[in-house]
């Protein structure tokens, strides 16, 4: 097999890039097959937040070619009795993560086919099975590599078990009647300040929303006005005028807000998770 | 041919690789052609500023192999009007970026020799056609892809128009008399906290200004008296006091100022732009 | 040669990648030789600190297939008269570096082999002559380029010089008796805010620690307590409740302090170095 035979490993975690955790685990990938292709997904989610850990799977693992394998460690149970998996997408994609929520997007919007348990007494590094704090580097990258390296193969990472006992988080629906929608923002852009609902663009263009609507929106935290003002509806943000609030359609076909280069959670003191709920009416 | 036969492509953005959005852009890459290259400019240019993406463009692409495709996406008017554009260097490189103003350091230093518009019709991602808001990913990775592996030559990217037409910003030039040189810092380095003016080291040489040298440094902020000092002229940092503010030779050959083993823009409260000038005299 | 006959780069500096630096530095390598692999080690190295370097240096190179080229660029003397060097391990790697005390914990606990000053009459940039600060770019990676491509051999660095010169820093060994050790914390994880010990789980179980084990922990800074109480001693993060803290032991086999999904040096104010001394007793 040549290199481009083999899937590319992208790796997610809440590590940071700044010691050598991101490097060991690297090299551990490399040295199990120098071939390897390995990209950062980021190392920057949210310490310990595998809400996020999931909505970034979700978000980025489509782009990739079929096969590519991700890897996510956002792992606040290391060491104990937690999962560690490999699941494999109905469309090909191969995740290798602990199964403690990070596969709840991917499972309800993708679809997860299969789903296996590590086996730490074949697919463990060896060298260094005194510590247990560090799966990234000994268990999740070195499993990851070996499976695309072709040493071992699905059935080769450990016991199946059933897709119904993958771990989720409560994934909470939008409600939409003509000319009036209500749902949360479920997650947000930490760069640029945008927050992005769970309102798919089809549901709110068949309620009526179109590009140039001046819509209502109100945002609330735990039942508490947090933001309230009519805002523009448009394609992107260079529509609105620099450092007004907006509403778009983001990248993932969702509903969003933003500010035009500006940051919509630092204006008005805003975040994101199942407290917060936002309506929009026309 | 071979993936060598290929050029690199670098990506510079004001994204930050805190979530998804770096990772998809490079899947839609790898999915084009599995045999790309990519490496990270950097994704912390300051957000929107198209000056600080010009200047970092001029900066590292002279050091990468002849035929390198950079991705520039600092893109403040995303979705609109502004033209996405892919320019050819005199001397055989590529720039994929929106036109506006990220060219100007290139253009004036370097040289354009020509500049196509990208075709969306053609060059962009379909998949995602309903969205606006995400270029980055769906036209300039997606189309600087189709160039480096070949799917379409530089004409193939779109209509040519005239490098004239090529959105810039002012660059201010030093005024140099003999031991009297004045300029403006026209750009930082975040990091070390140095400022690095628009004077060439020739151009202070030749006004008699030497290593070893102590420079009466003024600096001036919208006309107001920022930093006054006599200062040493080195090569290198080590060559001051820890702690002590000093005049170099930066990696561009321009005059810059820093304090050894620490922060010049923290300790004196300074930035870059036009408002700031600064006269040195001996 | 193949490009997986010749070694990988790993680069690890206190640059970040906020600006044009690290492109340009790899810019250079893929203009020596197309087809060598680079990778960030990481770039987040506190400025100017060679401790760390060295300890990044020991905490990630073990990791890497053999014959592995880390470039480890921490440079408070870049310009001046410390030497630049190529060191070589016994098992098989190439450290170049600024010989700074980079190199002390690969020499204590790994091994240099041999030392080799870098000719900076060969083995540097030509174009970039003028400059004397950026010597990532124009000596450290560059000659770290040609030793990976062929293009030099070891001998090839330039005049060899004894081990023995190798400038280092101090490290200090922990105290260990039945049921009482002390040592120093070295180091952190930054990102966590664990900290790790100078103490090998070896010793401490020696002493007789268990898994399992409440064990009495005091920190002093500078002689004064600055942390006293009783603390789980267990294999990870998950066996404490969450926000207290705990004694685990790290990656490395060290003894180290966390607080299970917080930070131990934040909620504590607590830091690492000779000053910092911890002593454990059951």
């Amino acid at each position: 097999m040549g290199m481009f035979d083999k899937p590319i490993l992208v790796f997610q975690t809440d590590f940071t890039y700044a010691e050598g955790a991101v490097s060991s685990m690297y090299g551990v990938v490399k040295t199990v097959d120098r071939e390897l292709e390995i990209f950062d997904g980021t190392h920057q989610i949210p310490q310990y937040d595998t809400w996020s850990a999931s909505y970034r799977l979700y978000q980025s693992l489509q782009f990739w070619p079929k096969g590519t394998i991700y890897v996510s460690v956002v792992d606040p149970g290391v060491g104990t009795a937690r999962k560690a998996c490999v699941a494999k997408t109905v469309d090909g994609y191969y995740i290798v993560t602990p199964d403690n929520g990070a596969l709840t997007h991917v499972k309800k919007y993708i679809g997860i086919e299969a789903v296996r348990e590590i086996d730490e007494t074949v697919n463990r590094l060896q060298s260094t099975r005194g510590t247990a704090i560090f799966h990234g580097r000994d268990l999740f990258g070195y499993t990851a590599a070996r499976l695309a390296s072709g040493i071992i193969d699905f059935e080769g990472v450990g016991p199946e078990y059933s897709v119904d006992e993958i771990v989720e988080h409560e994934i909470l629906e939008p409600t939409v009647e003509p000319k009036h929608v209500k749902g949360i923002f479920e997650i947000n852009d930490p760069n640029f300040g945008n927050l992005w609902t769970n309102i798919p663009l089809e549901k709110f263009e068949e309620a009526g929303f179109q590009y140039g609507d001046m819509v209502n929106v109100k945002i609330t935290y735990e039942g508490e006005t947090a933001f309230e003002d009519t805002v523009l509806f448009h394609k992107s943000f260079g529509f609105a005028k620099k450092g007004d609030p907006m509403v778009y359609n983001n990248e993932l076909m969702k509903v969003a807000m933003a500010v035009s280069q500006g940051s919509f959670c630092k204006k008005y003191n805003l975040s994101y998770g199942p407290e917060w709920e936002v309506e929009f009416t026309i």
